[in-house]
């Protein structure tokens, strides 16, 4: 690794805009830290967190890793704790609206050194919601670096933990065999950790399969950039829509359920579509037409419905070592970032 | 005390588990704490608290306990910041919950070093409401400490706290006499401040009455503890229905109300019958036929209903004292079962 | 400033109990404080905080000040955290309420090193609500120092910071014109923030006219102490019922939005008396009749309503350092109080 790579600065929106070697410095400070332990690199920081949606993981992991290493942090629901914001820009405020984005912003930014942000998609038509209005917003007024806690989009640190977790698993990640497997699931859930995931296994070199079914594509401005990354970088990508040809010969399967982007503004087609997959489900016999894969999923996962137990805590399933490594990838990104 | 005595590693999840000298150890500890200011022994270090119902002491204590000492804390209710939860082994998760609490424990344990969870009783039949399955599955999953901060059926920091409000109260407390008085409250509370006060009494070898209405027993299993827990200390156990003979020559008044187990799955029929004992208060006119005891309670108190102003405010009340020692009995177990 | 000023030990509810010299020495604390990060001079100190009304620059820059000097802080909901509390004294408590804010206050202060109370008017007649009850029990009850995070009267920490930034911006404040003028809100809002500024103002020495329509007065109290404050300080005040006549040859133009006090108790009156002043609003044109005047806003602003974007975002604009202030001024005034 090259001493002159830096992410010093830089905001944490979207996996996208960075490089291989960024993400592989990152992933590298990552596995010092989680070898020793925490000093108090960040004294006299502070993070300000804001949930416009439930966390634990993410909210554990951003929480202890920022105070561990000596900082503080506020933990904020948008609902509860701060004013209803405006995202438009010029109009009069006299709607519910107490306060404009771009307020909330600049005054986190006075009292904050960093940014965290989680909003979700609603039921909005896909061509508004993969705009991604309230983190782009936060990103666009703050002072401050920003990180991405999941948005509609993408959950780029949930993407770099799991290529700590791949890089400690199998070395040289380039030109290993991962496949991206659609799993049912009762609820319509976000792609954000599916298209994360898709970016880091392109943009460091994999042979990447996403199986899904029918109708459950990620999202084409997403796709494209997959297909540049996997170019760059001399990986591959492909995608299939039946789980059993998807697994064959896979060294790692990471399962993901996630909507239908072609009916997000539509919860009852969403899930009359959806329903027509429950067989999408990763299962011994599923998992015996790999080469012995490792198993990763990004929780919550539903047992018994997504994967059977049997594979959920197989010896080689690596969940509890993503989850682990979300903490340790999010101390090395701060310090990256803050420059400590 | 012995040097050798140590509880590092240990969960504190019921009193009942721990020896007197254990008590008495690390009521030692937490008296030499609450003599100098805190030191960062516990820098570096992660508590997770979850609640499943609310708190003010006991989060105030867990929380500024931890802190003050150094360490991170992220608190959570379950409710709002978790995902809703399933217990059951083995089964299809097709319902409501979104993650297993074996994954949750085993999540947090990779990112904090010691859990805290509150869960107080439902509404079920007291059969299965005494299995306490929330602190029982976290114990059984969690890879690290984990804290009962009050279950069904014990709340063991507020008798721990209680201890070393006992000692510094009258040094010795073998051989004293303390009266575990129900009272009238207008709610159905729980079991847990009186069983774990009443565990740590007989543990001490202290004379222990317990007097409350017919009809309000404690849990069958803790009363067999109870008088095992006695009989090894060379303490007494008694149980009367009348306060008045329970009063009698008492050393220490303890108040609590607690709810009817045989009806805790009909909180109607449990009203009816707790209604019908509204004269169970502590006045003046009870604590006469003490030997001048002094008062203690656990918070929150309904003044004027379940012990007259008078009395709470006494020159021999110790509710106050008992509220800080919970800070510098938790300071002390922190320390203890960290091993700092 | 002399170096015998101290505000050690002293609650912090309303800044009327202040003087003049004693808001400037911390200003100047604030400023040598801003010019270098922060110091750990809180380490093993507790800040509790209770909300009863929510909040977003108080909560950050109180949060954000206590811990990143090394403090630890506890942030809790009233409603949500904190048991239903009982305000009267002597009364059986029977009602909802589970605590009584004696022992709740009394709690906390042997837990915390200091604690910070929310609680806004609610919609009861104002001869009983400017009585600011909540805040009022806290400091009569606690044994540590209270410091109030706006109640129903007074919001001491934003004027307090708001005095840090007319500092910076003009030097000397003595005999500059501000002009504290009422703009139309579609909500009633606190008349904490006017009654802070325009304390500060008058205690400061200030030329202060505060511009309101007919039937929106400050409380009469507070109107009789600025009145005094203004004698004192060698300011003045005047009152006018035009917004032009108002901020004619201002200096600073601060605005805010307050609800009627003759209407407290009946929001839909008061909402129709509000309706017919929807014309005070700060546009250019009404800045057009001041000095170049500087804009101040305690924020949360509703753009283009309460002043248009032109005014709010021009170069003269103050809110930002307002905002970034709030912390600054905490800090000093965390460190004046506990005498560190």
């Amino acid at each position: 690794m090259s001493a002159a790579v830096s992410i010093r600065g830089r905001d944490v929106v979207t996996l996208d805009t960075f490089r291989a070697e960024e993400l592989l410095h990152v992933v590298e400070r990552a596995r010092a830290m989680k070898a020793a332990p925490p000093e108090p690199r960040l004294q006299g920081r502070a993070l300000a967190m804001v949930f416009f949606d439930p966390s634990l993981r993410t909210r554990t992991s951003f929480h202890i890793a920022f105070s561990t290493l000596g900082g503080a942090v506020v933990d904020m629901a948008a609902g509860r704790d701060l004013w209803p914001l405006e995202f438009r820009e010029g109009v009069p405020m006299d709607g519910p609206a107490d306060e404009h984005v771009r307020d909330a912003a600049a005054v986190l930014s006075e009292h904050a050194d960093v940014l965290a942000i989680r909003s979700l998609a609603r039921r909005r038509d896909w061509a508004q919601e993969r705009r991604d209005m309230v983190i782009v917003s936060f990103q666009k007024h703050a002072q401050v670096p920003i990180f991405n806690m999941e948005s509609v989009l993408d959950h780029p640190c949930q993407a770099w933990g799991d290529a700590m977790t791949l890089v400690e698993a199998l070395g040289d990640v380039r030109g290993r065999k991962i496949t991206l497997t659609w799993a049912w699931h009762p609820k319509a859930r976000s792609l954000a950790v599916p298209q994360g995931v898709a970016t880091m296994a392109t943009k460091l070199g994999m042979d990447l399969t996403v199986a899904h079914p029918e109708g459950f594509p990620l999202d084409p401005g997403v796709r494209a950039n997959l297909e540049h990354g996997a170019r760059e970088s001399g990986g591959s990508l492909r995608f299939v829509h039946d789980m059993r040809d998807g697994l064959a010969d896979a060294e790692i399967v990471y399962a993901a359920p996630w909507g239908s982007i072609h009916h997000n503004h539509d919860p009852e087609a969403e899930a009359a579509l959806r329903q027509r997959h429950v067989d999408w489900r990763v299962d011994a016999t599923a998992m015996a037409r790999t080469q012995d894969a490792r198993f990763m999923h990004a929780m919550p996962i539903r047992r018994n419905v997504e994967a059977d137990d049997a594979v959920v805590d197989a010896p080689g399933s690596l969940i509890l070592e993503q989850a682990a490594n979300r903490l340790h990838i999010q101390r090395a990104l701060f310090c990256e970032v803050l420059g400590r």
